[in-house]
């Protein structure tokens, strides 16, 4: 157990930015929503997986919506917390703990602040790793949690509860088609489950992982050193190119930014040119006509000069632009979770190749 | 108390239609699928409003979604009882009876269905008194009745509570999104209420209204009279033309149809030209480019010869119509009614005028 201090909210900003792989909105400004909480008093205790009991309740919470849009609206996490209350009401019990489900973006900053006002633990650890664009690609969901009830509200008091569902899908297809109704962001809260299979299906630690990723690219900054490489250093992985943004193409579809990146090399990597396919976020790398990394693998994108993450609806022309591959979590490359996760389920025809 | 019949469903199938004002969906599926229930040993009966208890707790139900899809998606009366049983859950108690959220088109027959499989009784009444296109025009809604808790279900076992809603407009836009993705059609269930202001609030008598209606046309086609004049003489009001459709613009628009339809006066009613603006339902008649009837007075078109309701998805050019003009209920023209179903809330600029 140990507590969130307003030193750590930055690091884990960053490191949350660049395990969004592109995705899951803007950090920073989860960064400010927190450090605000937790300036007005508020305390949020972080678990480790292996801290919660077996018979304990939990719950997963997170910010669901275009990230597009969450620029304009910012998620203030009493949506998220009306939705978990809303879960609370409708199971008729109370929850011991509360579980992310998503290690990217803003998403990385929204639970902390449901665990300070429900007065409950925040698991250390996602549903994701990373970022994803959908729900049912969450491991919660993926290993058996029941995707129902689950619980949508709004800033404004609309609260929705989805007291069954047909599947993960289908939660995905009516709580997003609401959310877009709402106006863009709503929060979420889902998958709830007991102590033991949250073991199972959690992905562990990954808001150290965050906050490691972040100290080391602050680190580097300061020390004049390669961000990149601390990133690496941290997080394992390696850099697949270092180059300047060239083209970007993207387009609104259903609520989601799909498009593509072109980036050409320099330096060490002159010559070379790459392009990577996005829905909101990075999916695969292509080089020479053929695809080099693919989803679940990580790929994010950082300026190079400092570290900063760049995500996929901001990126444009001129970025000069590391671009880093990170290992997926194993629990994203069973045969059950590539399924889900898997290049085709984006609609793009490539067995998944990991790259480690 | 009386008990509906199979000989009750046809004329009721045809004075919703009429009722229905060109809106409300085809109610010869929901004959259909009634009919199979009747004969399938269920049984509906009918209590008038004043047959309800002060206490006794109501729920009010309905099909939700866009009539050009029920064409391909019958209703199947499952979604709305699931959608009452998933409200019954939510609030751990159990309704005394159900309330008919529209009497026009299917949603006249859907309701006897809810009341068979939950065996309870249905109230002789509706919150419309003919068709409308969103759920806050509904009286219970307008009235004060609540919008929140209520549930949507949809045939595949996605079942949606909306546990808070900031007011009705809000239920019917977030339903709305939903039913859309749901395929266009989904089991509503809302304004849980008591029986003192069910009797308040509700359109009293509409069912046996209907079936009165019915039967007049019935009675007409056999004995070889006028339907028009058989169904004023038994509802009121006046046949605004005799004439011919020369001319229909529909367009879909967010899960609605929108449009207008031209006809030209036959017989004694030659020379004259006038245009039906619809959304769903028929709005305005206008004439020598004057409003002549507005909403909430009921327009409704027949085939001159048979008296057969005809929907504004389904007319076309050449049809031989009658255009008729009912008078609304009063509950429709108070200040309140009007200011969600005069024409300003149909975003036409014309005060309502009543014709009768």
């Amino acid at each position: 157990m140990w507590e969130v201090v307003e030193a750590d909210l930055l690091p884990v900003s960053i490191g949350a930015g660049i395990l969004g792989t592109g995705g899951g909105g803007n950090p920073y400004l989860g960064y400010l929503r927190v450090r605000e909480e937790l300036r007005s008093g508020a305390t949020v205790k972080v678990i480790d997986p292996e801290e919660i009991e077996d018979d304990d309740r939990l719950v997963v919470v997170g910010g669901m919506g275009s990230p597009v849009v969450t620029y304009e609206k910012i998620a203030q996490g009493g949506e998220e917390t009306a939705a978990a209350r809303a879960l609370e009401e409708h199971l008729g019990e109370k929850f011991d703990a509360i579980a992310p489900f998503e290690m990217g973006g803003g998403n990385s900053m929204v639970p902390m602040i449901v665990s300070a006002r429900m007065g409950i633990p925040l698991v250390d650890g996602d549903g994701m790793g990373r970022a994803f664009p959908e729900l049912q690609m969450i491991t919660y969901l993926i290993y058996g949690g029941s995707p129902a009830p689950s619980a949508l509200a709004d800033e404004r008091g609309n609260v929705v509860v989805f007291s069954e569902v047909v599947d993960a899908r289908w939660l995905e297809r009516i709580a997003r088609a609401a959310t877009i109704e709402m106006g863009g962001h709503a929060g979420l809260a889902t998958a709830v489950m007991d102590g033991a299979f949250c073991k199972r299906s959690i992905i562990p630690n990954t808001l150290r992982l965050a906050r490691s990723i972040g100290r080391a690219v602050l680190h580097a900054r300061k020390t004049k050193n390669d961000p990149s490489a601390a990133v690496i250093a941290v997080a394992g992985g390696m850099r697949y190119l270092r180059g300047k943004v060239t083209d970007v193409h993207r387009r609104p579809a259903k609520g989601f930014a799909r498009g593509h990146v072109v980036l050409e090399g320099v330096g060490e990597d002159a010559g070379r040119s790459i392009r990577i396919e996005f829905q909101n976020e990075n999916l695969v790398i292509w080089e020479d006509d053929e695809p080099k990394v693919t989803v679940p693998d990580l790929i994010s994108l950082v300026i190079t000069e400092t570290g900063e993450p760049i995500t996929t609806e901001l990126i444009r022309y001129g970025f000069r632009a590391d671009v880093l591959v990170l290992k997926r979590p194993d629990l994203l490359a069973t045969e059950e979770a590539l399924a889900v996760v898997g290049p085709r389920a984006f609609g793009i025809d490539l067995d998944y190749q990991p790259v480690f």
